[in-house]
């Protein structure tokens, strides 16, 4: 049974509002199985939304409008609506006594602006809006049901769950029970998975990319009878990803990968610090975005002066004017120094050109060192040379070496 | 001129991406006074992508395809229009050359799947991609123009500034001059900013909003025969919105506010260095997203343990002991500390609860307090109690932080 979805509003088509009411639904519904076929988007134009109606009409089983339903003059939804299905606006009684009691538990009267909300097509049902004053309401035509509801994330939500999906589940019995599972790939280009996962064919499953710059996002997703098989075909799918390219998979499972860095840390009950030069605190900002993860991650310095790097992690001066900042044993002192300076396990330093000044030819923008530094091994470096702009040479930075961190738990006993 | 959107990508109907490319391109066509008229969003199913281009060849007089040019075997985009076109795939010599060229660079060899994106119908004109490897294309029919550009945002964004911007240029001579400014403004609620603006009417003037939390942006958009009349509407208008609510105004250029910040350090020749508990970098990180922010960012420190609180910033044990981690003299130790430590004329501290464990009756989560310390001034804190998630509490301490630094620079001499 194909779905679609129709947004309204001058705001969306002039990049004012991101439309997340979209993103909210698609994932609800395909989350239940359903067929999520079509999505248009169109402004506050009469002639306009006429002629995206007939078009759903003609291609989905059922279609959700939003937006439109609002007490203002640029919202036309129910009046467009009316017309085209060859019916009129009436006060609805029972929308308007609901509206009246809404702003009166509220202290509030209601003004003509409001009023206008309760003027629904006589040709459809009303849907009671209980998460705020605009009703929705729901046409059936030629074998084809249309729901209007409000453009409001939070109501919009409410009658989705309330009112549309029940109604979905009605009218397609015949749905298949379905497994989604999200796995991500930091290390390989997208060419480079597509090359090695090249002909996994597994009846039931289909696979779907995503460039998550630098991670690489794979969707598996499985219909079967039941939740269980569905469930055992997206792991067997999974398991021959993992043949094939486990190394570069760090979560089957959707985690970020600093979540999968801190499960990491506390399942080894070890300490983190970290050195930061060129990225800044993004490092840190990631790795704090976990909650908990005061557990495991004790304390970040940005040591983006050559000055910082000498007081607070005794990095000698002469280290820094034989080498430079941008160097191996630079990242290695501010390793070791952090861990020190700290008492932690594991010590990072980070030093790099992220542009868009400051390259030479010797050290152009993006280029990157990684200092790695735990108790009882070597302390180890990498030069990296990132591309992009200053964001995404500071993004890769920050991934690179939380990749590194995750290796080196991984392996570790 | 009528303009349609059309977005491919299975992961945006089951809503595992936010379709931000649409919402790029709203902003972008409606600042140059553009009409797009239609957005469709559509999974990776030759048939329905066929059914969508047939529509928009009907309505519209320029498509702009976006997604589906990638490597890996989902990617119907090229295939899907050169059947309906009536033209073939063919080897494009010279995008084969292109991408065997920027593999090289990389120190890459072309595989099987990078060379599929070479393959373009044979009767469309390539588009150069210089940013990644998809090359784009176009192709005209029955009076309408098809750009096909490939999803990944950055590519996207210069493919459409590079190629689709000046051929509709082209296309619509008689479009009405245009200015657009956006204004930002961060500590007033926007029901309190529309209630202070009420009434703010002007000829040719339109005035948005859109709430990008925790600041509220305003686009004033002024239509005219001239470049510089409509320049001299938006100014007329932005001259009475700051008459209005000018203290919570801190752009009417659309800068970032660690911009601004930056600017303001920069002109008054002054440096700063931060400590942070609950934003855990986040600040940093803001602050040295700017380019060039090495010119007045010493360093920063992360001290998510008493121990570093201590060890780092002199903050005395008795002082943790009497008042706890998150209250005023510890912000304020903090930010003298910091500013001691690094020898700069600012310095910040923060410390909070930012969730979603760790509240206490006396403090719960979302409480945060910021301390500021200046050369020659008194060390000053406040109290703050945010709501939301993890991330917005860290996002509202960092933009409040920004905010303080900012109208210190601005009053001082």
């Amino acid at each position: 049974m194909k779905i679609e979805i129709i947004t309204t509003g001058d705001e969306l088509m002039s990049g004012l509002t991101l439309d997340s009411n979209f993103n909210w639904a698609g994932d609800l519904l395909s989350n239940l199985g359903f067929d999520l076929a079509y999505h248009t988007t169109v402004g506050d134009i009469k002639e306009r939304i006429t002629e995206v109606f007939d078009i759903a009409l003609n291609r989905a089983r059922a279609v959700i409008v939003t937006g439109g339903l609002g007490p203002t003059d640029d919202d036309l939804t129910a009046e467009v609506a009316a017309e085209y299905f060859g019916s009129t606006l009436e006060l609805n009684q029972e929308a308007y006594a609901k509206l009246e009691n809404w702003m009166k538990e509220r202290g509030r009267t209601l003004n003509e602006s409001n009023k206008k909300q309760a003027y629904l097509p006589a040709c459809s049902t009303m849907l009671d809006n209980k998460w705020g004053t605009a009703p929705g309401f729901s046409i059936e035509s030629k074998g084809v049901i249309f729901f209007f509801l409000p453009g409001v994330p939070r109501e919009f939500h409410e009658m989705m769950r309330h009112y549309v999906v029940p109604e979905l589940h009605n009218r397609a019995q015949d749905r298949m029970k379905r497994d989604m599972r999200l796995v991500k790939i930091f290390g390989l280009p997208e060419s480079e998975v597509a090359e090695r996962l090249k002909g996994l064919q597994m009846e039931g499953v289909t696979l779907g990319y995503r460039s998550h710059r630098p991670e690489i996002h794979l969707r598996v997703c499985a219909f079967a009878d039941t939740d269980s098989q569905a469930k055992s075909l997206t792991q067997n799918y999974i398991d021959e990803i993992n043949a094939r390219i486990g190394d570069y998979v760090f979560t089957s499972q959707g985690e970020l990968l600093e979540e999968v860095v801190g499960r990491l840390l506390t399942e080894k009950s070890l300490m983190l610090a970290t050195a930061e030069s060129c990225t800044g605190g993004l490092l840190a900002s990631r790795i704090t975005d976990v909650p908990g993860s005061s557990a495991y991650f004790l304390e970040g310095v940005i040591t983006y002066s050559n000055e910082a790097k000498e007081n607070m992690l005794g990095v000698s001066a002469s280290l820094l004017e034989a080498h430079g900042a941008v160097s191996a044993p630079v990242v290695e002192a501010m390793a070791r120094g952090v861990r020190e300076l700290s008492g932690s396990d594991i010590g990072i330093g980070i030093s790099g050109v992220a542009g868009p000044g400051g390259g030479t030819a010797e050290k152009p923008v993006g280029t990157v060192y990684i200092g790695f530094d735990a108790e009882g091994s070597d302390t180890i470096s990498k030069k990296y040379l990132f591309g992009g702009s200053r964001d995404q040479i500071k993004n890769m930075s920050s991934e690179t070496a939380l990749d590194i961190i995750m290796k080196f738990l991984i392996t570790k006993i």
